[in-house]
């Protein structure tokens, strides 16, 4: 690694984040750049632009357009593709188990995870059976994790790592931001962050 | 011309059609598409999401983001930018003049100089004169054209050319959509777009 470093912020219920969480390892790598995950939720972000659910939800054809695009682009990637149901998920749990997980050497490998079983398989996030086993396969003892998860020093930090990101003006997800203040949104600025990241 | 086409779908007041619209006609020579230019207006689109003008203008973060976005997308494209005061810029007018630009072979290059008027120079597109300027600059006499445009025959078209979009699932700009019902929506799928049309 050269120093360089980019945050990659994803609310685990986001789809363009799955696309993003599942490419953002090697291409960082490849860019010589390091990455620290940084899960958020966007509910309070959207309550604040007025909103109650998923703008995909909210405006219909953009809805519509939004699973066919990521039908497409999943297929271009080779990344299997469910639309969970119902979406979008409950990601309060899982980003309050994956703060704990990344505070982990395994913890980006359980954020890859659980966006897998959600968008490629079809589990949902909010069952802690999904999330145990996704920590089962990483050879890693659940219950811990979970109790951890769901203690009252866990909860404020989700809340913290939120209001950071509202700072940083992010409204949306996945966005990536430089150590210099720049910000990218979406998937398909990804290849632009890591550039920028590398600038002397 | 292998027989592949793809339609273009603009707003004059969208800033990312801007960028598509600079870029289409190369990239689309490139990969053997024809391009048919369709300029429609978001206005009515926008109001039937319940917005009364811009979103950038609506959602305060997403808005900052954009320009700064803009600004950096442009620098590596090396297309001027200026943010058009005011923003968004009224297109009716410009629209009409299109419809009647594009039923001879210099319309793709009115529309495309209407675009870098308003967002490389910084000019109004709603000022007569603007439009006229740029027909005078393509060798064209501008008074018959201003006035076909402001016709009675030639408003209809323009209200079908919107409804047609909105028919097709547009729900934002630039949208280009191809024969077989395909839609791909923001410069960012530019490429997906031409690649999806010259399948099979």
């Amino acid at each position: 690694m050269s120093g360089a470093s980019l945050d990659f912020w994803f609310d685990f219920a986001s789809t363009y984040s799955y696309m993003a969480a599942a490419r953002v390892r090697a291409a960082a790598a490849n860019a010589k750049v390091s990455v620290r995950f940084r899960p958020f939720l966007l509910g309070p972000i959207f309550k604040a632009q007025g909103w109650d659910t998923s703008p995909f939800n909210l405006y219909e054809a953009k809805g519509r357009y939004m699973w066919r695009d990521l039908e497409r682009e999943c297929a271009d990637l080779k990344l299997p593709f469910r639309k969970p149901d119902p979406f979008p998920q409950h990601s309060l749990l899982a980003a309050r188990v994956a703060l704990v997980a990344l505070d982990h050497p395994w913890g980006d490998e359980f954020c890859v995870s659980v966006f897998r079983a959600e968008f490629g398989e079809g589990k949902r996030i909010d069952d802690p059976a999904t999330l145990a086993g996704i920590l089962e396969d990483l050879r890693i003892e659940s219950s811990p994790v979970l109790e951890a998860a769901q203690s009252d020093a866990n909860k404020p930090r989700l809340r913290q790592q939120t209001e950071r990101a509202q700072q940083l003006g992010v409204f949306g997800a996945p966005t990536f931001t430089t150590a210099d203040g720049e910000l990218f949104w979406g998937n398909d600025r990804l290849d632009q962050a890591l550039r920028w990241a590398t600038r002397a």
